[in-house]
């Protein structure tokens, strides 16, 4: 598997605001995954859609019963950790807090809050110009509706998908549910184009419902699209005119092959990026 | 909540042997739960049930792909941490090691594994002596064969459920799944007793196979009791002669109200809590 993700010492981190790369053995993010994260890049020192970002990481905080911290802490951290000049990945990780064992906490548990800057990811130019291949996971997602949406630190699931392939030209996997619907990629959202009607996997059950996928349906009408989340099963998904996976970092890819089945490359998903790349856009 | 399990200054750490309460912000086990581990007494140094709690966590990382550290590294680290004259708790965590962005990992990426010490659990004696009130949680339990039965750290399933209730006098959740068949408590596992029948839930779907359970399973037998692993609905839960829940910290505790029902206390827990003390069982 690649080495690019390896640790390096240009990968920086604050803890609570505090320049610090290690976090107690007793936080639950690390004992139970209790806790949530964004990704989101940085440029010259702004994050990117940052108001769309807090307000799902608040959302995900909130459907845990985890207290958020306020936007100026965590602006005052990404002024602190990103330069000026500076393209970076921001990951914001907020957790619970810390206990000892057990699954019961303190009503006054303090959150933690974490940020990480890592390079920009460095995909192949060809993702975007030429389209990617996708493999179709044999892993099958777990119907968790109290889960569903949110952007949780239980990603167990997407850690066993990424295994099942190690071919460097598959740019992603596609995750079917329990039931075989297409739901999403490991690290992106998927939408299939039938005519004029851009389809996205209902989340309801599960998934996660990324920033990317919710400015593209809230904005598909501005390419004269008529955006529609439904349950996509595979068999409908092969039958796509197009289909475009999409996360806050690389924008928009099309897949060009899929599942024993080729798509020539089309426009779509250079509009969908560089609609993704406007920084004011209806957000419903 | 009960603040009996807020961090206090006595709790103590390893990390890969050596003394410390912090592990690397990179690490996979706080970005995706990617880990395993294990709650298990140690008495006068001697950690309970030792071959068979290394047994399935050796068995628990391989199901991931993850590098178990050795026996003989796990037990130097034990010996370190817990004096001689000592009861108290471990609690071993593996985790796939460090990695920055993306589920990915280097091929030759180096596991960590944490070593925490803390207290005995303070359960009231009539616990044991009287029986418990359990919850039914709301929460239903999701279906993942490929998770299920291994005790990782994607746990935001047990701390919802656990959130359910704040009564002090309910000592445990009981958990459905989405099919509404019983499988676990949120930190323990359950039988039911039918005449001379001992039924445990099926952890095909979903759940985490407890060394207590799986030695009460195995060992039933001494008590004339005959064990079973079958698929349990909750209304055969509650026509139970006696319900009992278990895990490798308490022993056994009786069900004497739950869901509506009242259960007189029977002897059964107690003998099945020596039955867990006893050093040389048969583990099949």
């Amino acid at each position: 598997m690649s080495k690019l993700n390896s640790v390096n010492p240009s990968n920086q981190a604050l803890i609570n605001g505090q320049p610090s790369n290690s976090l107690s053995v007793f936080d639950r993010g690390l004992a139970y995954g209790d806790g949530v994260f964004r990704t989101l890049a940085v440029e010259n020192g702004v994050p990117n859609h940052w108001p769309l970002q807090y307000q799902k990481l608040a959302n995900d905080c909130r459907a845990l019963q985890i207290n958020c911290p306020s936007q100026a802490l965590l602006l005052e951290d990404i002024s602190l950790l990103f330069g000026m000049n500076e393209h970076a990945v921001a990951k914001i990780i907020i957790t619970r807090g810390e206990s000892v064992r057990g699954y019961s906490y303190s009503a006054d548990i303090m959150p933690n809050r974490i940020l990480i800057k890592s390079s920009l990811p460095q995909y192949p130019a060809s993702n975007s110009l030429n389209g990617v291949k996708l493999h179709l996971c044999e892993l099958r997602l777990s119907h968790q509706p109290k889960l569903a949406g949110i952007k949780h630190l239980n990603r167990l699931e997407n850690v066993l998908a990424r295994q099942e392939w190690s071919d460097a030209t598959i740019a992603e996997g596609i995750l079917l549910d329990v039931d075989g619907s297409v739901i999403e990629g490991t690290m992106s959202n998927v939408f299939a184009r039938f005519g004029n009607i851009l389809l996205s996997p209902d989340l309801s059950q599960c998934g996660v419902s990324g920033l990317a996928r919710e400015r593209i349906i809230n904005n598909a009408h501005v390419l004269n699209l008529e955006a529609k989340v439904q349950k996509l099963s595979l068999d409908r998904l092969m039958r796509a005119d197009e289909i475009i996976i999409c996360n806050s970092l690389f924008g928009t890819w099309q897949a060009i092959d899929f599942n024993g089945k080729k798509w020539s490359k089309q426009l779509l998903s250079e509009k969908l990026s560089a609609l993704l790349q406007q920084k004011e856009l209806n957000h419903v």
